[in-house]
C-alpha cells in the first residue's frame, strides 16, 4: 500500500540524498505496509487498526471499558480545552456532582426512567473480606447497601435534587453548570471510542426562569457545538431537532448535530437537550418569579463525549494513518534530522531548536525528535501515522543552503523552504491545512447528500451510495417506523432545511420539509 | 463578631461617605454577623459553616459524597492547571484508566488487598429492571456480574495490568503517566473535601528500568508537591517519610508532605511512594534491560486529592471567612461600586472597567460586581467571605478626586490609591498578599512546633499547646503503638532532621534522629 501512495511516489522523486533516503523508506515499506488494513478492504477494521496502532486507545481488563493512551487523552485535553473556553465564554461554570445515583432517583421522571435506568452498573455491597478458606477475597454480606447506587449514566437526576435548594427565587436564575465527569453505560457491544461501558463527557446543566431562556440556551448550545465541531475538529455537521421516538429521555426537544463518516454512515456527534419543566416537577424545584408567584423551572441539558475522538478519526484519516486538524493535534509540527555520522547531528540540532523555539513563540506545539534509536525512514512513517500536520526534515545540505524540508499531512506534498522566515510560513500553512481537512470532509459529504424522492431512491442511497438522504416525511411514528426497518433513522429534522411542497416518501402523504437519513454509529 | 473585627475598626475609622456606607454596615452587622461560628468558639463547626457558607461545597443525596460547587471546583481547577504543568514540565504525560477493577485484581499484591481491598463501593449487578408490583425499579436478578467490579480506590492493580503490554524493552521505559480521576473509598464519617467517600485527585504511575531511577523518582515528585504546596497554596510543609506502620499499602516506601493547620492538627497534603518491584511482580511486568537480560520493572506512585482544598481552607481562613492565596484565588480582584442614585453609576462603571481591563491585561481575574439587587456591604461582606485577595471601592467622590480605595482581605487594611498606576501596583500587591499568607502560616507553625524530650512533654503539645512535636523514636513498632495510644501519630521522619544523639520518648533506648508527631487529619 505504501509503495502506490501519492506520497511515497513524491517522496522518490523528490530525492536529495539517494542512497540513505531509500534505505530508510525501504525499511519503511517492510514495516510499515501492513500496519493498517485499508479502509477499502474493510473500514471498521481499519478504524480499530488505526485507533491501536497510533496510540490513542485500548481495550481494557475490564469488558466494554478501554484505557485512553497518553496520544488520545491528548487529543481529548486538547478538545477539553476548547470547549470549556467556549462554555465560560457563555456564562458557564463548572461544578461536580456524585458518581453515585439513588436507584429510586431514575424512578422520579417517568420518560427518563425508561430511557435510562436500564442498563446501568449497580453498586449493592460496600466491602470486601477476606474469603474464610483464606483463597482471596469476597464481597461481604452484611455490608449490603440499604438502596442501591447505580453509576452516572448522566446526572439530571441528582443535580436536579441538589438543585431544588439552590433555587428559591428568580434572583438565583439563570443557573449555567456545567460538569466533567466519567459515565457508565452498561453496553453489550462496544467499540474504542464510539461505545464504550465507561465515558468521558461533559454534561451542562441549566436552569431558568423561563421557557424562552431555556429555549434560547438550548439552541446557543447546539450552535458552540456545530461551531466547535467545524472551526476545531474541522468536521461538517448538520444541525436539527430529532423526532419524537428519538429525543433525548424526559426532553421535550433534543436538538443534534450530525456528522457524516468517511464509510457513508453518520454519527451523533453532540446534543443539547430543553427539558421543560419535567426535571423542575419531578424534583420540586420551584422559584418565586419576579411577579412574586411560585413557577417550576425550565431546564436545559446538553453533552459531548469521548465520542468525539472516534469521529475525528473517522472523519479525516486515511490508509497511511490519523490526519489531525492542527487545532487539535497534540503535536503540531515534528522535526526530524536527518544525519549519517554523528559528527554531523550538533549543526543540525542547532538548526532544529532553534526552529523550535521560533514556533514555540508562535503558540505552536513542536517535538525534535532527536532519538538515535530509531531510523529517519521510521520516524517519517510513525508521526504519518500518528496524524501530524507538519513534518520538518533537516539534513546535512539543508544546514549548507539554509534549508527544510516541510511535509503536509493532509496532502502528502513536500516543498524546500528557506529557514529564514519559516516559523511564520508554519503558522500560515497550519491555518492552510485546517481549512484543507475541513473543506475535504465538506466536498466529501456534499458529494454524498442525495435529495431523495421515493422508496428506491432512499434505498439505493442506503445500500450503495452510502451517504446522507434528505427526504420528506408525514411526521408519523408509523412512517418513521418503516424507514427504521432499514437499519437506517431519522438523523435529524435541519434547522436550515427550507420549507417545501413534498410527499412522505413512506406513505406518499403531504410533507412541508425534508428529513436528514441515514445508518448511523 | 463583625463589630468588633479590625477589619470594622478601621472602616469606621477611614470613612468618606458616612450615611450611605455606614447604612450599609449596619446591614452587614445585622446580615453576617451569625453566618460562621468562630474558631475559638468550634473549630470543626467554623470550617463546616465556611465551606458551606463560602459556596465550596456541601453533602449530597449520597451518604458520604459531596457536590463541589462552582466556586469551590473554580479552586480545583487552578490547583489542577498548575499541578498538570508541573508534571508536564517534569515529563509526564496523562492518560485514563477504567473506573472499575475487576476484584481478582486485588488479591495480586498481598500488601496492597489488606490495605484497599475492604471498605470499597463494589458493583454486582449491570441491570435494573421494571418491579413487576409496578411500583419502581428493581435490580434484575439474572444480571448479575460474573466477577464483582470494584470502584477504584486507587489505580496501581489495573494500571500495572496494562503496562505489562506497554513494558517489552529498556527503550519502553521510563513510563511517566498521570491521570486525573474520581475514586472511592467507603468512609463511615465523613467530613467535607477532608474525608469524603468519592474524592477527585490525580494519581501518578510511573515505571522504570533501575531502583535508582524510581526513588529519584519518587523523590521528585514529593519535592514537586512540597513546591506546589508551598508557592501556590501558601502552606508550609515538612517532608519525610513514613514509618513502616503508616506507608502506603504496597510501597516499599512513602514520601509524604505534612501541614500544620490552625487548630494544631497535622494534614497530611501528599505522598510520593517507591513501590520497589512490588507491583511489577504482581502483575508480571518484566523488560529487556541493556544487557538483554530479563528483569522486573521499578515503580513509583504518587497523588494529591481535593482534600488540600480542605487544607487550604483550614491553614489561612479566619472568622470573617476564607483567605485565599492570589495564585489559588479564582477571583483575584473585585470591584465593587458605590452609589447612591443611578445617574451617579456610569462614570463609576467606566471607571471600573478600565481599571478592569487593565488588570485583566497583566494576567489578573477581576470581577467588576455591578448588580444593583445587592447593597455595597452586603457585597463587602460576601467577598471577605469568599476570601477574594483584594477589593477595590469606587465611589463619587473617587471618580471627582482620581482615587480608589484598595482593601486586602489577608490583613484586612484598606488604603486610598491614585487610580494612576492602580494595575502595576495590585499586581504587586497580590505578590505580597501572596507572601504574607505564606510567611504568616510559617510563623505559626514556627509557634507550634516543639522539640520534646520526654513523655510528658509530648503529652503537653497534644493536650494544651497543639502543633507539632519533635521527638526521638527508638524505630521500633512497639513504641509508635505507644504513641498511637495518645491519638497522635508519627506523621513522618522528617527529610531534613539533622543527625543527634538522643533518647525513645517512649522506651529510652538509644535515637539518632526525630520524627514528627502530632494528632492529624
Amino acid at each position: 500500500m505504501f509503495i502506490t501512495s501519492p506520497f511515497f511516489s513524491f517522496f522518490v522523486a523528490h530525492f536529495r540524498d539517494p542512497p540513505r533516503r531509500a534505505m530508510a523508506d525501504s525499511n519503511d515499506v517492510n514495516s510499515m505496509a501492513k500496519v493498517l488494513t485499508s479502509k477499502e478492504e474493510n473500514y471498521a477494521q481499519w478504524y480499530n487498526d488505526l485507533v491501536l496502532k497510533s496510540g490513542l486507545a485500548e481495550n481494557s481488563a475490564v469488558r466494554g471499558c478501554m484505557v485512553i493512551k497518553p496520544y488520545g487523552y491528548a487529543i481529548w485535553e486538547n478538545m477539553k480545552g476548547e470547549l470549556d473556553r467556549m462554555f465560560k465564554e457563555t456564562g458557564h461554570e463548572n461544578a461536580y456532582f456524585p458518581l453515585f445515583i439513588p436507584k429510586s432517583f431514575f424512578s422520579r421522571e417517568a420518560a427518563h426512567v425508561e430511557g435510562f435506568a436500564k442498563e446501568c452498573a449497580v453498586v449493592t455491597h460496600y466491602r470486601l473480606k477476606n474469603d474464610e478458606s483464606g483463597s482471596g477475597i469476597v464481597v461481604d454480606p452484611e455490608a449490603r447497601l440499604e438502596e442501591e447506587l447505580i453509576i452516572r449514566p448522566t446526572s439530571e437526576t441528582i443535580i436536579w435534587n441538589t438543585y431544588k435548594n439552590w433555587i428559591q427565587s428568580y434572583r438565583d436564575l439563570p443557573l449555567l453548570i456545567n460538569q466533567w465527569a466519567n459515565v457508565v453505560r452498561w453496553e453489550m457491544r462496544t467499540r474504542l471510542f464510539l461505545r464504550t461501558a465507561e465515558f468521558l463527557w461533559q454534561e451542562g446543566h441549566t436552569a431558568h426562569a423561563t421557557r424562552e431562556e431555556a429555549v434560547e440556551e438550548t439552541m446557543q448550545m447546539v450552535r458552540v457545538y456545530a461551531e466547535f465541531a467545524e472551526k476545531f475538529l474541522a468536521i461538517p455537521v448538520i444541525t436539527g431537532y430529532k423526532t419524537e421516538s428519538e429525543k433525548f429521555a424526559g426532553a421535550i426537544d433534543t436538538l443534534t448535530i450530525e456528522a457524516l463518516m468517511q464509510d457513508g454512515k453518520a454519527l451523533q456527534a453532540g446534543t443539547s437537550h430543553f427539558l421543560g419543566q419535567n426535571f423542575a416537577k419531578a424534583f420540586d424545584v420551584q422559584f418565586t418569579n419576579q411577579e412574586g408567584k411560585l413557577d417550576h423551572v425550565w431546564a436545559t441539558s446538553w453533552g459531548m463525549t469521548t465520542r468525539m475522538i472516534g469521529a475525528l478519526v473517522m472523519a479525516h484519516s486515511d490508509n497511511q494513518g490519523l490526519v489531525l486538524p492542527p487545532r487539535v493535534a497534540p503535536i503540531q509540527v515534528v522535526i526530524i534530522p536527518i544525519y549519517k555520522g554523528s559528527d554531523e547531528f550538533p549543526a543540525i540540532a542547532e538548526t532544529a531548536n532553534r526552529i523550535k523555539a521560533e514556533l514555540t513563540a508562535l503558540g505552536i506545539s513542536v517535538k525534535f525528535d532527536d532519538r538515535d534509536t530509531h531510523k529517519p525512514g521510521w520516524k517519517f512513517a510513525e508521526y504519518e501515522l500518528k496524524g501530524v500536520p507538519v513534518r520538518i526534515a533537516l539534513g546535512p545540505r539543508d544546514i549548507e543552503k539554509g534549508t527544510v524540508e516541510v511535509a503536509r499531512r493532509d496532502t502528502l506534498e513536500k516543498e524546500f523552504r528557506t529557514q529564514e522566515g519559516i516559523a511564520p510560513y508554519i503558522q500560515g500553512l497550519l491555518e492552510k491545512i485546517q481549512q484543507n481537512i475541513y473543506q475535504k470532509a465538506y466536498r466529501f459529504r456534499e458529494a454524498h447528500t442525495f435529495r431523495v424522492e421515493n422508496w428506491e431512491e432512499l434505498l439505493d442511497v442506503l445500500d450503495n451510495k452510502g451517504g446522507f438522504a434528505l427526504a420528506h416525511w408525514d411526521g408519523t411514528e408509523a412512517s418513521e417506523e418503516r424507514i427504521k426497518e432499514t437499519k437506517a433513522t431519522i438523523r435529524c429534522i435541519p434547522l436550515d432545511g427550507k420549507e417545501e411542497e413534498g410527499k412522505c416518501i413512506v406513505s406518499g402523504k403531504p410533507s412541508r420539509k425534508r428529513v436528514l437519513i441515514a445508518k448511523a454509529y
